[in-house]
């Protein structure tokens, strides 16, 4: 550097490059929106600029965006919202009264009864103690403290946050933060940018995506050889691998957890998104203050949750939240002072997010549409996530776990020996190779199994399971006939 | 640490404590929202709950927060989030026909037409070609470019983008940053988080807190002995102090800035906010652009803007942008991956941005009450500057400089000795404890001097000029009569 340093006075080469970076923000990743998803875009403008392309449209499938899949808002939330940004529709009889009060109850607790104002910096009071009693309706009564709630810029901001509190020392002393593999890329992006040492601990593939506490135990061993191991971090249900943990499994890694003295991240944005006959969810709040004070008085936890996925799938409103629990108090103060620098999360997000754990009451008007729309919306999932694993199954050289729940499906896919050494000809991985291919050919956008970790030698793609379910018959239909040709090609 | 992990497992103590969290976040301070805000809203709930005091509500000049301070939002800006937000209201005719417009037309630029979907992450690519051309109009033409447009979560999140991806190196080549003294404390923060070098410059009191080379000079031939300096950051107008840039300041600036190689951030989201006779918002874009080729394809610069301060004080909505100016192409891409993982900006905000750089025209039915709304707020703002800078100046011991532009003033406040010691008696920065008993007595909320550091020995408090007139007048007289009493208390 000194050397660049000296160099740049002479030479007077930008000040900032690809040497002189921040070098964490070089080694993050995110798959999701990675090389792939910036080739679809691509190709979408040259179709629209006249392009002849074996296809007429890309369907992306690499990312959870309900609505830009076609599903349609919730008609409550967006009526309050309206409300919320224009009040002079407060008048307006079409708006029905139970949406106007919500409106106003959310307005009167912003400043100057405008969402335009900043909230506080954890959050709106009101929509905090909305959080905590739904937390409480959900966990059978368990209490929650609206203190412990702080509502966020998605679920993302929350995860960083407490991510960031965490991690500290060097060397050997470097915090470790244990993740599932497959996992989500921001953990692994986070962590790259935070400089903290990821542990990776792999999900039973042959036992629906399960977690595994021998494994969970191995990881962590082997880690503690080189850095110290001071956070869990659990997805359930499962992103990308759809899978629903067992009320057994969650306790074993509470006690996990607690035995090994580590944090834990409970990454629960899809607890709505159940769909597997015998499968429930289980919030780790509920199961950790089951097992007793022994672990409800001592494990330190963080629960996400967000607006973006479930029923409503209101992405672009980046609304969420986190309860905290055992958090020391000095830490608490230090969280608060951390999440006041970026002022607060954005209002309407957090109007949103109020009305996700207050929804319309069985006495009130928009009770039933609500009730209605909200049906309509989780049971095609049910019914998607059935006919992906039906029709993936049939293909030879697929192999798909159920979708228990979530919105992915993270299918092992068998690759042929040529393929893999044409990949690596190219410079790609092979399953990047594979899913630009099938993006290149029939338009469809998935996201690579490399860009959320998969075992060495294994190899799978992401698909969101949020087309319509005409389209996604087509997806699936024509996936099936790519893997053929594909198979055929390279054999 | 080591001891602390063995001990930890015998312990069974805590596992994230103040001892063993992330130290940078321990040295992040941020005093907008620090301790005496957060007396401020006790205060509040202790007034709500019938606790008597001198006072009945408390006035919080602490922060630019316009809508708190009961400025109305600009009615087409909210027809318009509206319609956006619940779009059945596109057939109502209550609503004028150019809001209608600019809504479907964001719509259309949303995935599945719905402001709930994802955007890119860069943002909506049809906002960023309306922020462009409002740069390009605003420059008097200067060409920008939308790939150079970043669209962001406020003016914070871009500011904080930018510098985690300059901040490397360590020891003596660990980056330093230089800030202006005072400062907005969102970049003392950051560079804390980032652990990054902060690089002190004073601004002058005694010249209405102008911009001196020498002392730019000073203060980096100052930093190069211990570290690395990359980067100037200069706020224009002014935030906590008010001053509004000349024309030959920015050129200075400029000229330094390529002389000693370094990054320029600019932030300038008071760009509408200038009050004062003669004074004039002078971008650093244009300037750069207008000294010619040798300047304008060499500096590297990145300019921020933001919906939350101007004429409509739209803070909720969490919307911004930044301009990048001859950014390393490979370093762009590096930008991109880091914003992506976060996914993207609130799109309610960025629908928002896109009313701003793009309101009512001329020949639009909107035009006649948006520019009577956008002149009323701006006029009367300019008018409590004024009224300001005019009463603090009849008090003694007070000093305001003129508030040429922002929301804020920045007076220097004289403090007895005794005063002073009774503060350090207290373990209270004396302008804290000044500002402390002001909150007390008066229920009136300011940010002390020391929240934005100042020079040793002078004292002063950060106050918005945001409350109403009538309210202001009386802020300003009560702050008056505090000031003497406080003043004969400790004589």
């Amino acid at each position: 550097l000194k050397s660049q340093r000296l160099n740049g006075i002479s030479h007077r080469g930008r000040v900032l490059t690809l040497d002189s970076m921040n070098p964490n923000v070089k080694r993050v990743e995110y798959a999701v929106r990675g090389p792939i998803v910036q080739r679809a875009v691509q190709i979408e403008k040259e179709l629209k600029e006249g392009v002849k392309k074996p296809f007429t449209e890309v369907i992306k499938a690499n990312i959870g965006d309900a609505h830009a899949m076609g599903q349609k808002p919730i008609t409550f939330f967006r009526q309050v919202l309206a409300l919320c940004s224009y009040p002079a529709l407060l008048e307006d009889s079409k708006f029905p009264e139970d949406a106007k009060k919500r409106a106003q109850r959310i307005l009167e607790a912003c400043g100057g009864h405008s969402i335009g104002a900043y909230s506080t910096s954890q959050g709106i009071e009101c929509i905090r103690q909305d959080v905590a009693r739904y937390i409480e309706k959900r966990d059978g009564g368990i209490p929650s403290n609206p203190d412990n709630i702080y509502l966020s810029t998605g679920a993302s901001d929350a995860i960083v946050t407490i991510l960031k509190l965490l991690v500290c020392g060097e060397g050997r002393d470097r915090t470790g933060v244990m993740i599932s593999i497959p996992q989500y890329p921001l953990y692994s992006a986070a962590l790259a940018d935070l400089g903290a040492v990821q542990i990776n601990y792999y999900l039973d593939e042959d036992n629906c995506w399960s977690l595994n506490i021998t494994e969970l135990r191995r990881a962590l061993n082997a880690a503690r050889e080189h850095c110290n191991p001071r956070v869990l971090c659990i997805i359930n249900p499962g992103n990308p691998t759809g899978q629903v943990q067992s009320r057994q499994c969650i306790e074993d890694v509470i006690r996990f957890a607690k035995e090994e003295h580590l944090f834990l991240m409970a990454d629960e944005v899809y607890q709505d998104n159940v769909y597997a006959e015998g499968c429930q969810f289980h919030s780790f709040k509920k199961v950790l203050f089951e097992m007793g004070p022994e672990y409800s008085n001592t494990v330190e936890m963080a629960s996400f949750h967000s607006t973006s996925k479930c029923y409503m799938g209101e992405c672009g409103f980046r609304g969420g939240y986190m309860e905290v629990i055992n958090l020391d108090p000095e830490v608490k103060a230090q969280l608060i002072k951390l999440v006041s620098v970026r002022l607060c999360p954005p209002v309407p997000g957090q109007a949103l997010l109020d009305l996700v754990v207050n929804p319309p009451q069985p006495d009130e008007p928009s009770y039933a549409t609500f009730m209605k729309e909200r049906t309509a919306v989780l049971s095609t999932l049910a019914e998607k996530a059935r006919l992906t694993e039906q029709i993936f199954n049939t293909v030879p050289g697929i192999t798909c776990n159920p979708v228990q729940g979530a919105m992915y499906t993270f299918p092992g896919i068998t690759l042929p020996q040529k393929a893999i050494d044409k990949a690596k000809e190219l410079g790609l991985v092979p399953d990047m190779f594979y899913c630009m291919r099938l993006l290149e050919e029939d338009g469809i956008c998935l996201v690579p199994g490399s860009g959320f970790g998969q075992r060495e030698g294994t190899y799978h793609f992401r698909m969101t399971i949020l087309p319509p379910t005409d389209k996604l018959k087509v997806v699936l239909q024509k996936i099936r006939e790519f893997h053929l040709r594909f198979t055929q090609e390279f054999s």
